[in-house]
């Protein structure tokens, strides 16, 4: 059932089998096995994720490809609903471990917010990353064309990208090697740094002998209309036209809620085997939290992979169900 | 573009970067992805595979969960042809590696067929399996449930059967241990050996103090209407009522066309690492045919996998694309 303010009281006693944060593809996919195994779970969903952007599914197989993110979240959503997975819009600021169960304090309400805490076997941290885009003055003119024809995931949108003149929008060197498999779609690359650090003389070398321009100047702001990006404008004055465009400027990572729980971690990803399973063993990572590829089809199976590893614990330390009225009378 | 015996023969002289035998749901994730890194591949697909026979499709992210296997099939389908890739219907009989290149010989057609060969630089295994069935002499008698409320796979579809009268049918004694998991999800569990083999004490006894009922009489057929199985009547001529079942007899590998390829395998499972590549580098083996999960939502990251290890092999071993023009204007 959908939880809000009104009924949410109701769910503090529970001890779910796992609390899932986050309702991207990942926490979805999640969602629905657990309850499939007749595991209780939450999902509790910060909204405005990284699925919730994208304007195309273009390679999510099942779905045609001018599917929005959205749509996918909105299905999934219908679907586990229906399982009788419990789904609380909130943000999760702090998990403690404590007795095998964790307490998962949640802020509800962006206005008289409420802070409850809810009760899991297993955390399932599905809460995924957003990604940096270039800050400038008027933000609205880089939402205007982000998703769009600005692209942040090379793997997704590289096709659409292909021979097309292509801005890469960086905020640090090492960002600048991007370029080197991005052209493999494109080679008409052009370089921003926003004037955001020094490029080094080996990089500037590599760039010239490759013919993919460098612009150091800040940008003033991007060129276009209907969401289309035609173009950047420099502080400096200089405009360069553009068809397309990919950010490379990394990624916040949410999941300041596990601070206090010690895992292992590759720089921001979460380490996992083969089952999602991270270093500790009721917590789960899943989808652009752990290492590997940040794509919805992984994180649909990595649901599916972590769901089943908490059905086979728990089920494993369950007493088997025996068909009682046989066993009564083979015991006479 | 739809490949037949018309057709077949323009495509007889190029060397695909990929070919991928099976287009179930692994074999058209791997399809699309390959087409928007834009590499060349053809779909090799027999027809009539696991996902096909799939009723619904419960627990997939994004679809609704009556989506019946075939319409996934579908969409994928023209998913990938729109993107440019080739799809054949025919079976592989054989697999060649002679100088890094593959040559693969396909039967088209089941009458006046013929065995055209076609070359890639990597084989996408995605050929997966089919589920062993209760042998009886009318074996419409079992198609008419199968896939209905007679299961094939206990994580798709436990939740169908939760706490009811169910057949778990098995065709050796290591089988029946599938009870005590199955019992998860209900305890009404009665037995069936189809008369194939001998139940050893050990097992009897176990059975017995869970009270599952052990049936090892000859199946003579199911009883039931409408697709909808409520009972098995034996040759000996009792009738046992069911709600349910779930066929655990094993699977038959659609493998045999590496059989002159030494990969590394457990059982009949081919090993593969986190992208999905055997133990053969250019070759890559996806879903049911690898260890793992057999999972729709995992064959679909599977296929991301193996595309993805293939163009980063490509991409990695081709020379870069220059923005010739710069690099020009640079050297003057």
């Amino acid at each position: 059932m959908k939880l809000s303010k009104a009924n949410l009281d109701q769910k503090l006693d529970h001890t779910y089998d796992a609390i899932i944060v986050g309702g991207g593809a990942g926490g979805l996919s999640t969602a629905i096995y657990l309850a499939r195994y007749r595991l209780s779970c939450l999902v509790i969903e910060k909204g405005l994720g990284r699925s919730f952007w994208m304007q195309h599914l273009t390679n999510y197989l099942g779905l045609s490809p001018d599917t929005p993110g959205r749509d996918l979240l909105k299905q999934g959503q219908e679907h586990a609903l229906d399982l009788g997975v419990d789904f609380l819009n909130g943000f999760v600021e702090h998990a403690e471990d404590k007795d095998d169960i964790f307490s998962v304090r949640v802020k509800v309400g962006k206005k008289d917010s409420i802070y409850p805490t809810f009760k899991s076997k297993y955390i399932v941290a599905a809460s995924g990353l957003i990604d940096n885009l270039p800050q400038l003055e008027d933000m609205q003119n880089v939402y205007d064309y982000a998703g769009y024809n600005l692209h942040v995931c090379m793997i997704c949108d590289g096709y659409e990208m292909a021979d097309k003149k292509c801005g890469l929008f960086v905020s640090r060197e090492g960002a600048i090697n991007t370029a080197f498999v991005l052209n493999w779609f494109t080679p008409y690359i052009s370089v921003f740094t926003n004037g955001e650090f020094e490029v080094g003389d080996q990089m500037r070398t590599k760039l010239a002998e490759h013919g993919y321009p460098l612009y150091e100047s800040p940008i003033a702001k991007f060129l276009g209309e209907n969401n289309e990006m035609d173009g950047v404008e420099l502080v400096d004055g200089t405009k360069v036209e553009l068809e397309t465009g990919l950010v490379a400027m990394g990624s916040h990572y949410y999941n300041d809620y596990l601070k206090d729980i010690d895992l292992e971690r590759n720089g921001e990803n979460i380490i996992t085997d083969e089952m999602c399973r991270s270093s500790h063993p009721r917590i789960f990572a899943l989808g652009d939290l752990k290492q590997g590829l940040n794509q919805v089809s992984i994180a649909v199976a990595d649901g599916t992979l972590a769901a089943t590893g908490i059905w086979r614990d728990i089920r494993r330390s369950s007493p088997p169900r025996l068909w009682s009225e046989n066993v009564a009378v083979a015991s006479k």
